[in-house]
């Protein structure tokens, strides 16, 4: 099987890409000192997610309980799941420690954190702390981090927080300084806790960005990225990868031709590539993603998705196109503008090493 | 079973706004004269689909071939896949019409057209006019088109129009000159075809804005709007429709709160609701959706997602918060800017008919 026998739009993995990209990650972080417990919310593939923990210690950390759920049923027994759940939810995730598996849950709410404390589950957790994102978490000096640690009691298992401003950074000097004060936040959060007698086992850190380049993780002892594994466009522009390193695009296929106006029409659209505009934000907009030929080249000068109607993806260039290269059914590979929300309308990989032949189909998780 | 009794984040539709909807469409579509033949794009739903053409020929138009198989297989024998399709895709097609589906094809393409002509599938096939909105078709006064009826000989079925630039007006006053724009150009295409000696059998226009407000249809023979059936936040921004008429809503619950801050979080982001941001662009912002309680009433105030993370919403208002009435597991309703992207993160629909008691689950059809 060759990309050309492919229906369109699907989506495509290089694993010769990812193998690097996971290689690079673990070699830092076993640099850094810290333990690597990969984020799956991108990949949500028991696949890549065994690639991702070799040589590691083999825990992971996932987004959904139907994420915790799947990768429990491929043998995964470490997870974190690193977005808080709400009561109602308790019960399914006690099912996961029922099968045997270490399941360690967050919260940054009082409340929450006695329904935890009164349910028979006995769920590790770790308190969510907020280094700056503004989306949760409690502050590292407040009272609320030793209130709810009592709470807690003895399934109080550690910090961790997610520098998710990182992305709003637009050179590595800010993704560096987002890093140290991921790091200072939980750091001083456990100190705070242990000088009042409460021992903070885990100290759990995270986003690509702040992994990427952070210096200096004294303190922390594990970290949690999850689109390092894949990367895309944003995070290319923000400094945390280079083109290359992009290892997930989605394969469409020519449907029109508009030469007149220099433009042409794929079969991809906003539910194929998502409506993510992410480098919007950044020097180089990609509209809703750039359109490379099936080997990955940026054959077609500039060209990029402008318009992304349901089942219709725009294609345009500053440059004039060469429409000899473009004939209806020619097939094309679009770098995603955001990895981890382009992958979630697709069902499976496939997957090639470094060229066009399909080597393997991977199967994904979706859904809630 | 009960909204309460869900898992978060679902997909909840209102049967009894859906039948409103349908019908008033239906109405409209009789009294000028023309045929329905639904779009089934934004709904995927055989349940659905039923409904709609109630009362109709039959008749359904689809987005994909993963539609157009769904429908199949739930019965469906007359199919307009309203989106060209590569040539690598008629014999996948073609199985349709060996299954006895009647199954129509467009085109805009000189190419594509010799493509099907020679395929032994003997499809029905419209040529796709572009009536303004730049994104697919073939000029009415151009040469093209009698070029590609002349290659498709008998297969030749009809010309069609989509007036996605609806989208862009503001006042119904746009929205009517965009459906006598859309109007004029099926009909002049249709006319100059006839005095070729190319009898014209459909004459297809449609879009949801246009149908809701075109006061002439004379000279077409059928309409395909789709979003009309859910509605959501955007069709209401641009005319189409009031807020009551948005029958599809997401189940969220909160796992958050930040009272210092005047916010709270969902567990319904960027995945659950789509980044779709078509409100940008009107009078009423709403973020990533409006946040309504489980009776659909903006209990919150003005509240809406104002950023959507991959799995988390986070929720804001201009004015205070009732803190006393969001709790952690609180369940809300989150309107979606764009129900044919945001239902496409769903399996199901979870159906009530003007209450929270949920009365059906309804599947979808989804991918491609």
């Amino acid at each position: 099987m060759h990309l050309e026998d492919l229906q369109t739009p699907c989506l495509v993995l290089d694993r010769r890409i990812l193998e690097r990209n996971l290689a690079r990650m673990s070699e830092r972080m076993h640099r850094l000192g810290v333990s690597l417990r990969p984020h799956l919310k991108t990949a949500k593939s028991a696949e890549v997610a065994r690639m991702a923990v070799a040589g590691e210690s083999g825990g992971i950390t996932v987004s959904t309980l139907a994420e915790a759920e799947y990768f429990a049923d491929h043998g995964f027994r470490d997870i974190l799941v690193a977005a808080s759940q709400p009561p109602q939810k308790l019960d399914r995730a006690s099912a996961l420690l029922d099968r045997g598996v270490d399941l360690a849950l967050i919260t940054d709410d009082t409340d929450a954190a006695r329904a935890i404390a009164a349910h028979r589950g006995r769920f590790k957790v770790l308190i969510e702390l907020d280094s700056g994102d503004r989306r949760a978490g409690v502050r590292a000096e407040g009272d609320v981090l030793l209130e709810i640690a009592r709470i807690l009691g003895d399934r109080f298992a550690g910090v961790m927080t997610h520098a998710g401003h990182s992305y709003g950074c637009r050179d590595i000097e800010c993704v560096r300084q987002v890093a140290a004060n991921e790091r200072a936040t939980v750091v001083s959060a456990a100190e705070r806790l242990s000088s009042n007698g409460i021992a903070c086992g885990g100290v759990s850190v995270g986003s690509t960005p702040t992994m990427t380049h952070a210096d200096n993780l004294d303190g922390v002892t594990e970290a949690r990225p999850g689109v390092y594994m894949f990367q895309d466009l944003f995070q290319a522009e923000i400094g945390s990868c280079s083109r290359d390193d992009i290892a997930v695009t989605v394969l469409a296929s020519v449907i029109g031709r508009n030469e007149l106006e220099n433009r042409f029409l794929l079969d991809a659209g906003a539910l194929a590539l998502s409506k993510d505009r992410s480098t919007q934000a950044t020097p180089h907009d990609a509209g809703y993603g750039e359109v490379w030929d099936t080997e990955c080249k940026p054959a077609y000068g500039d060209c990029r998705i402008e318009r992304a109607y349901q089942e219709h993806g725009v294609a345009v260039s500053d440059s004039p196109i060469d429409f000899r290269r473009i004939a209806v059914g020619t097939k094309v590979r679009v770098a995603p503008n955001h990895a981890c929300i382009t992958a979630a309308a697709y069902d499976r990989y496939y997957v090639v090493d470094g060229g066009t032949e399909i080597i393997a189909e991977w199967d994904r998780v979706n859904g809630w």
